[in-house]
């Protein structure tokens, strides 16, 4: 079968998003897309995400809860300056590990800020557990890191994206899933049970309905998803020719 | 002091995101800041959300780890009439009651649709746990429900807001957080030592640092939060005569 070669396991993920302001309603979290579609594209699957306050033994507890149930984890947020970031020495205290205060770091916001202005707030940014090894952050140096399979990121959303790409190539994947998407103007409702036998003939592809309103008219997105492109194409043109026999004419479009 | 009457104490909850297409990248949230904006104006605190695939395993440990944690918890998505719509049976499961077909959604399904169009895959609609109590939906009619402190919810945005809408009155808040927000064209490692001292004082008002970029420059939000008007007021006032101190002129904006 399709899932012979060692190559083709599936690499997991869990994203940490890290702050009291999710978590409010005052900020809305921007980070969670970016990461899903980009570690998809990685063939990295995310399989969950968590939101979480500020709240040390929370951090510490979820951290230690994720990574050893997932290939890799991400955190966003909370490696800051000021006193509500807290990210670091709960990372560091998850895995049993020293805080430090990490040389390159320090000289890498030494050649930052001018003379004066790298005072003890900041310095906490260079805090890492020992034996971290740091993530480049071109926007505003201050970098990440990665411990063991948790990589730290920052919360701002542009640095967050920087330091992504700075450590995209150390991931290693499985199969990307590709992913295939069929509109219909029928509701879900009245293909729910054609869609359902598909489903059972294809037990690797993983197929999602997702209802829609458009111009006040009912619709429905099938998304068709697999890591084997030939299975995934003999499910789509199933999920067409059922479209099709409901007397409907399906439209494939992009996934987006 | 101000926690020593009954009604104060702090009312949680949790927010569980049941689907595939979010943790694809496919779909962005929609219903995450609804909720978290919403229940802190019931006097509900959102402490932790989740977001989970469509896989029962995990819908059923996850909805059983936060329904002891948490008094209340809100799932969205999974309860349409497709066979990845499989919210409902989970959540049965988690409290070991039977799937039954409730009569009385039944019954409005039956209303709702022209003759031949209620079929059984609609009917999967109808399922609930053994004494659920229905919840509204204006929308669609195929109503949410609410079994013990579990809240279901539809994942379409629409739908889920006027689901939530219909139940805001049976939750049993405790004080709103109110907050304020104070905006400065200081960078946030300027103030961080300062920022950390009033944090000291102040153990009961939560305080978060949140940098921004506008026009290429750097400033810095301080968003204050706490059910003591009084306590926030005298913190608020510090936190504007710090940044006066440091030469800066604070400005109090809307927490939005």
């Amino acid at each position: 079968m399709s899932d012979s070669s060692p190559e083709r396991k599936t690499v997991t993920a869990c994203v940490l998003i890290i702050g009291n302001e999710i978590l409010s309603g005052r900020t809305k979290d921007a980070n969670l897309a970016f990461l899903a579609e980009q570690l998809n594209l990685s063939g990295v699957r995310l399989m969950e995400a968590r939101v979480i306050p500020d709240v040390p033994q929370t951090i510490i507890d979820t951290v230690n809860a994720v990574r050893g149930q997932f290939d890799y984890v991400f955190t966003t947020g909370g490696i800051g300056p000021t006193h509500d970031d807290i990210t670091s020495e709960c990372v560091a205290a998850a895995f049993g590990l020293p805080l430090i205060r990490n040389p390159e770091a320090v000289r890498r916001l030494q050649a930052h800020y001018p003379p004066g202005g790298l005072n003890e707030a900041r310095l906490r940014m260079a805090n890492t557990p020992e034996g971290a090894e740091l993530i480049d952050n071109p926007v505003s140096i201050a970098p990440g890191f990665r411990i063991g399979n948790v990589f730290v990121l920052a919360g701002v959303p542009a640095i967050m994206r920087a330091m992504f790409e700075s450590l995209r190539h150390s991931l290693t994947g499985g199969l990307p899933m590709q992913s295939r998407t069929v509109t219909s103007t029928l509701p879900e409702g009245a293909m729910a049970a054609e869609l359902s036998a598909i489903q059972d003939r294809f037990a690797e592809v993983e197929i999602g309905s997702y209802p829609f309103f458009r111009m006040g008219k009912p619709g429905t997105a099938i998304v068709l998803r697999a890591t084997d492109v030939a299975r995934l194409a003999l499910a789509t043109d199933d999920v067409k020719a059922m479209m099709t026999g409901l007397g409907d004419s399906p439209v494939e479009t992009d996934a987006e």
